[in-house]
């Protein structure tokens, strides 16, 4: 769309809410818009209508999500390969081609986990730092594609040491053997650096995960690490006007009607899903004690309306919470390096932890 | 919905990326879900569908939004009385018994303003400091409507002086009748603060028109405020996927099909929108010399957007830019100081212009 387009549309918008809504309607009325109908208990009923690609994508983006849709509708596509969904090989492939990192098996606190360092060196000011990355993955697969493509990148670019953990997943294993493997590995690497230098973060499962572990350290006589990065995720619930937004907008399929009971959830299987240790969002005296939380999410996203209520909760509690949003992007966009949007979104990720780690 | 429930749908939505989808979906195989249909071009074609209020909000933000939605059908409840939209009416009148104010008349620079300070006095540390609100509308009315529930909750509630502008507008004005107003007002206004203690704001062409004024100031040797509020707005193009999201959920209607030409537009009326002083997004080097900037947006207001494209913008020009999005809310939410989100927003519009004036 040509500026002067966009910017028209502006002032149409600007004036949506006010009088001229009736006149600018009025103009159209040789082709009335078809009714929304208001419930009253507030749900809208919508008429199928079309919805075109974000206006601010950039053109390497507008091509993704067109590519993404598609594949989120080829169930062949969404299986994964020895722990890598198929769509998100490429992605790994070109992170391979563009970081030099090396990569380390190590066992830290008696869990697996993947340390990588670039092969550049560790910057000066970072030889005292380390991040632990939480993959994404519902708690029951992606190691090891969610961890190398929420790894690779960062380690990389910010010249820093990334410790990923291979942390027990369900159905086989139960909360809280992620949280416990977390700690452990926190435990480990609090030998060598302080809470303050040390930033845990992680994309969808990861990044509640990250949230739960810092309730998990509050508990359990763990310090709070220094920053931490919650993306794609929520600390509690996601739900919200997301669920009705990402799927149509941003998988190419309409929201599930009747989710499956909790039973067969696997990893929360027989969880009180209202502990705080599970939905840090439960306790307000858990949230108040969050380190400086980057919040990451986009509006086609699933998770978008969690992760910004996690935001307003955290920043109600006085909390340094930091939101970006990405128009027009889905669920952990920035797994394919490639696009413009996700190299913004490694810069915030890498400023924040550079600002707020080792400041305390 | 109880937690247990959307704390289910939490691990649904996790695994909604991953192999597990294609599980989920077969269990519905008795009622498959519509298909969306992807075009080539990344348009989505959406089927009729239901979508309910968001699960984040408060008991009374639910019943506000529902009555918004069928406001908004009621072409006689947008119109204007002397400047106050009627379905405005009785929020003002509730700001009027909340909040106990001096309202002035003041010509401050040539220009008309309302001079608002809280009869309780202004606090000590606010003394030295001021804030200038521009009010929605389209730049084409709702003074003093817009203007009153801008300025009254935050006079009283933040206890500082709060001048707003009756800048010009279209259509009998131009641009940039309006930047000029505001840099008169605000260049009376340095004769008695300093411009590290002035901070503006707005929403909706008041937040558009408070990102022109930093790029008039820029241009015209005026100093940069404090710190600027730009609410449900952008400081260009809105556009992106919120008009999509923010008509049909947040406003009981369709999506205008068909913008009319710019001609038709006012106050922009023969005006380049591609000027940087018309759309600072224009200008990389402009942005980059904004002063700490609070971005708020709700996920139905029209300007999600622009506003959460702003932030991106402001961020990777290196300008410290706060954004907070409220979930299943509207344009111009906190127009309505009773719901507790409205209550929320305030406390972080107070608490950015604390930390951010007279830091310099």
């Amino acid at each position: 769309m040509p500026l002067r387009t966009k910017l028209a549309l502006v002032v149409i918008l600007l004036c949506g809410l006010i009088a001229t809504s009736t006149k600018l309607y009025a103009q159209d009325a040789a082709q009335p818009a078809p009714n929304v109908v208001v419930n009253s208990d507030g749900t809208v009923q919508i008429p199928s209508y079309a919805v075109p690609l974000s206006s601010f994508l950039s053109p390497d983006a507008k091509t993704y999500v067109t590519d993404h849709m598609r594949e989120m509708q080829d169930p062949e596509l969404v299986k994964q390969d020895q722990g890598v969904p198929r769509f998100m090989k490429r992605y790994l492939e070109r992170d391979e081609a563009l970081f030099a990192l090396e990569r380390k098996d190590v066992s830290l606190g008696g869990v697996h986990t993947y340390t990588y360092s670039p092969r550049a060196g560790i910057s000066d000011k970072n030889k005292a730092r380390v991040l632990i990355n939480l993959h994404g993955g519902g708690f029951s697969g992606c190691w090891p594609g969610c961890a190398e493509l929420e790894s690779m990148p960062i380690s990389a670019l910010m010249k820093i040491k990334v410790v990923t953990v291979d942390y027990r997943e369900g159905p086989d294993n139960k909360f809280p053997a992620a949280s416990e493997d977390v700690a452990s590995v926190y435990r480990e690497l609090l030998k060598t650096y302080k809470p303050q230098d040390i930033g845990i973060y992680g994309c969808s499962a990861g990044g509640m995960l990250t949230a739960m572990s810092l309730a998990w350290f509050q508990t359990h006589g763990l310090p709070t690490p220094g920053a931490v990065g919650i993306y794609c995720a929520s600390a509690g619930a996601f739900g919200g006007d997301a669920t009705y937004i990402a799927f149509p907008f941003g998988e190419g399929r309409m929201p599930p009607a009747h989710p499956p009971a909790q039973s067969q959830l696997g990893y929360f299987g027989g969880t009180d899903m209202k502990d705080p240790l599970v939905s840090p969002m439960n306790s307000p005296e858990i949230l108040a004690k969050f380190p400086p939380t980057l919040l990451i999410t986009g509006t086609r996203d699933f998770a978008m309306s969690g992760t910004i209520h996690t935001d307003a909760e955290l920043t109600k509690r006085g909390v340094k919470a930091e939101l970006h949003v990405w128009d027009g992007l889905f669920h952990g966009f920035f797994y394919n390096a490639d696009v413009p949007e996700s190299q913004d979104a490694f810069n915030v990720m890498i400023s924040f932890f550079d600002r707020n780690l080792g400041t305390k």
